[in-house]
């Protein structure tokens, strides 16, 4: 019996039937992408209860140079969980709330709670948990920091990075990890758990986590604005800024042509304005005080904006009915898409003063390459992360347009890089853009990330084929 | 002529003789802690101009295997500059803001430049930029950055790793990373600015940084509270916080003790109380427009712990003059401290929740074990982030006092990890704290920084014998 067949057999034994799964109908969930775009395969599936059962499953498996692909919710976009090889470890079983520190402001939970988990206990408590992204009833913390998920309150909260004070992490050679403090403030040598963020777990297993909670919100303002351009998107963002401050939570911005795409394909969408603009964009202010103030904040900044030409038509939500009714209009553009037809998606970002040029010559070279493309873009102005967006022309088909994907995603990457961009925003690298990494980062970047994995994980075993450029 | 001796030929020659200073009189000021406490000697101090001759000279001290020392302000409080062997590279020339792109409010700035002259560029533009401390008049952002400065806007701001948006370092073989990234979102594989950022140059030289800029501050109200222990000094923290939220952005606590000390010692000091109490919190909130709403929350939320019963006595500054008074409260302690004769300092951090029982616990060691020394608790309360203090007691002698120096600050620092704390809030590992490191860490966690030091520099060759324990 081979070392690989030895562990496996104590891995099984360890964990029991229902801890590990081999049959094909079992493992098939966990083989698969979420939309079926990727399939892989794994020897098993390993459910550990908790953080001493994951590091005995890592160090068997490690020890018998079995490779390790955890797995949260497995809702990510790149195929950052999907195993060619060896076994699976999924944390759905390690799924604790340990501690709220109510004093001290924060949650200790295990990498498997369900992030609409989380921001429940914190609401129940009082608090407010900012992370917030389309999969949340059924995406895992775990995964959730693995990838430093973004979602719609970055622009105030930050990235789940800066929602993070303290890490436990079973590492390649099954060792635990206790990072987890819940201090604000810690100064004591290299600021470890960072590396472990947006790692996409090819560093070790997070098992555990210290979240900061915020105050509750306690009132919300939505606003939409039609502009006429990204420029006058952005002047009028910065404007909110300048007088909300700190209370303005989330500026999403929509083209023309993706709300009408969305109009197009989706019923029951309303519009405020009568008439249509070059670009909608959605703002909203929340506060931890109801006493009218951001009201007032977001009227008079609105309506200085409307006076100054730099917004064309304005509305404020004046119900929860009409907040609804406004983010509905940002919620229906993907959608939409997936109804028009295939989709080539890019999630970039760019410095916010290069959005408009990015717009400009990333549409001007799609539309010239493959004229009546939908270029649909939208997403997130404040922090320079644009969803571009682009839908399957009428008249070609699926599969002639998807075989255009490889050539137009690196033009429309290489003119976000030469912005000063990214590639991927939020959704990291996986396995798909790992080329990208190669093509468009430095060799110097590119061998300090793999000094990183050769530190922690010198035989590649966790989650091989994963960001590191081969 | 040695390998060594010829590359610090080339160095010479390469910087100059105002680049290149060997005097035993112009060495002197880089060899010397700023205070004084701790002395060290180098081959000689380059002081190259631009991020190209820092990378030559890294590269020709490197390839000689010289050590280097990287050098900000020289502010540092744990001897982390302090050169023991090798030489010295200054940033100190390399000090221009380099681009300040307001539709993106960031600001890109060579490592040399001082603290309160990016202060002043961002205020300039109309921006904001929050990073304030003691030293910021002669500190430098390379510093700040390779010490993760804190100060007294952390509770609102974050550190200054919550600042940094991208980095250029020089690592130790004399490449250049270029990570001047300017975005908000980028996940494209390791953050590896992370590393360099509360290193303390021991995995490289960083040359440049993009920061964050904040929407000016245009409201600041600033209050006192009188509270009867640490345990209300909390409770009315967060309840301040729950509903000022955003706009509290500093809660500094001074113990009754701290306080008489301060009166004591320095003349023209004023308190607006009639009454002394056990703990006083100086709180501010500031916001972006002017439109008294945030007086109106401090007012009603301070009014309301009076009622309660959790404050004792409050005060809000009704002019900038007594802003200024408040806040000299607070500024005066570690001042008198130094006039009542020699310190044992702690820069301890521990969950707030935890805040109460350190205080108790540690302050009963220390008087059970020195009685009559002067328990000085005071610092940055909604951190969790205590300067716990020791003054010389009456009639012990400066040395006889100084000489209990490593069995306090051990006890101390016990005290504080058993309460899920830190040894080093702000100030960082450098020299001095270097064993207790090693003592109070775990076995992974040493071995995990040891990875990563030996990743970026096997040599061992960027500043040697600081944080990483022998």
């Amino acid at each position: 019996m081979s070392q690989s067949h030895i562990a496996l057999e104590k891995i099984a034994e360890l964990l029991g039937p229902e801890g590990w799964l081999t049959a094909p109908d079992r493992r098939a969930p966990y083989e698969r992408e979420w939309r079926g775009y990727w399939n892989g395969s794994c020897l098993g599936v390993a459910r550990p209860c908790d953080t001493a059962a994951v590091a005995q499953v890592v160090k068997l498996a490690t020890n018998a140079e079995i490779p390790i692909v955890p797995h949260g919710g497995n809702t990510g976009l790149v195929a950052g969980g999907v195993p060619r090889n060896g076994i699976v470890i999924s944390t759905e079983q390690v799924a604790s709330v340990r501690r709220l520190d109510a004093t001290n402001a924060t949650v200790t939970v295990d990498a498997g709670c369900v992030l609409s988990t989380i921001q429940q206990v914190a609401a129940d408590a009082g608090f407010y948990f900012p992370l917030s992204l389309g999969a949340e009833d059924s995406c895992r913390i775990g995964g959730n920091i693995s990838t430093n998920a973004g979602g719609i309150a970055v622009l105030r909260y930050g990235s789940m990075r800066n929602l993070v004070l303290g890490l436990e992490v079973v590492l390649p050679d099954g060792r635990v990890w206790d990072g987890l403090r819940t201090l604000r403030k810690d100064n004591t040598g290299y600021d470890l758990k960072q590396l472990f963020i947006g790692a996409e777990g090819t560093l070790g297993v997070i098992t555990g986590a210290v979240l900061k909670l915020f105050p509750a919100i306690r009132e919300t303002v939505t606003a939409l604005a039609g502009v006429g351009s990204w420029t006058e998107g952005l002047l009028l963002m910065n404007r909110l800024k300048s007088s909300a401050g700190e209370t303005m939570s989330a500026c999403e911005a929509m083209s023309r042509e993706a709300l009408s795409l969305a109009f197009d394909h989706i019923s029951g969408l309303a519009t405020p304005f009568e008439n249509s603009y070059p670009l909608c964009v959605l703002v909203e202010l929340t506060a931890t005080r109801s006493d009218g103030n951001i009201a007032a904040v977001a009227e008079q900044a609105l309506s200085a904006a409307l006076e100054a030409g730099i917004a064309r038509d304005i509305v404020i939500a004046q119900s929860e009915a009409q907040r609804a009714t406004l983010w509905r209009l940002r919620e229906a553009i993907p959608e939409a898409q997936s109804r028009r037809g295939a989709s080539i998606k890019h999630d970039i970002a760019v410095p916010l003063s290069a959005i408009p040029s990015f717009v400009d010559q990333a549409g001007r070279y799609v539309r010239r390459r493959l004229p009546s493309t939908g270029v649909i873009a939208f997403g997130h102005l404040g922090d320079g992360n644009l969803h571009f967006n682009l839908s399957q022309p009428p008249g070609m088909s699926r599969d002639v347009f998807l075989g255009h994907w490889d050539e137009i995603t690196s033009t429309v990457h290489d003119i976000a890089v030469q912005a000063g961009g990214s590639f991927s925003a939020e959704h990291g690298i996986g396995e798909i853009k790992r080329c990208e990494l190669a093509r468009l980062r430095s060799p110097v970047e590119i061998d300090m990330m793999r000094a990183i994995k050769q530190a922690f994980d010198p035989r590649g075993l966790m989650n091989p084929g994963k960001i590191i450029p081969d």
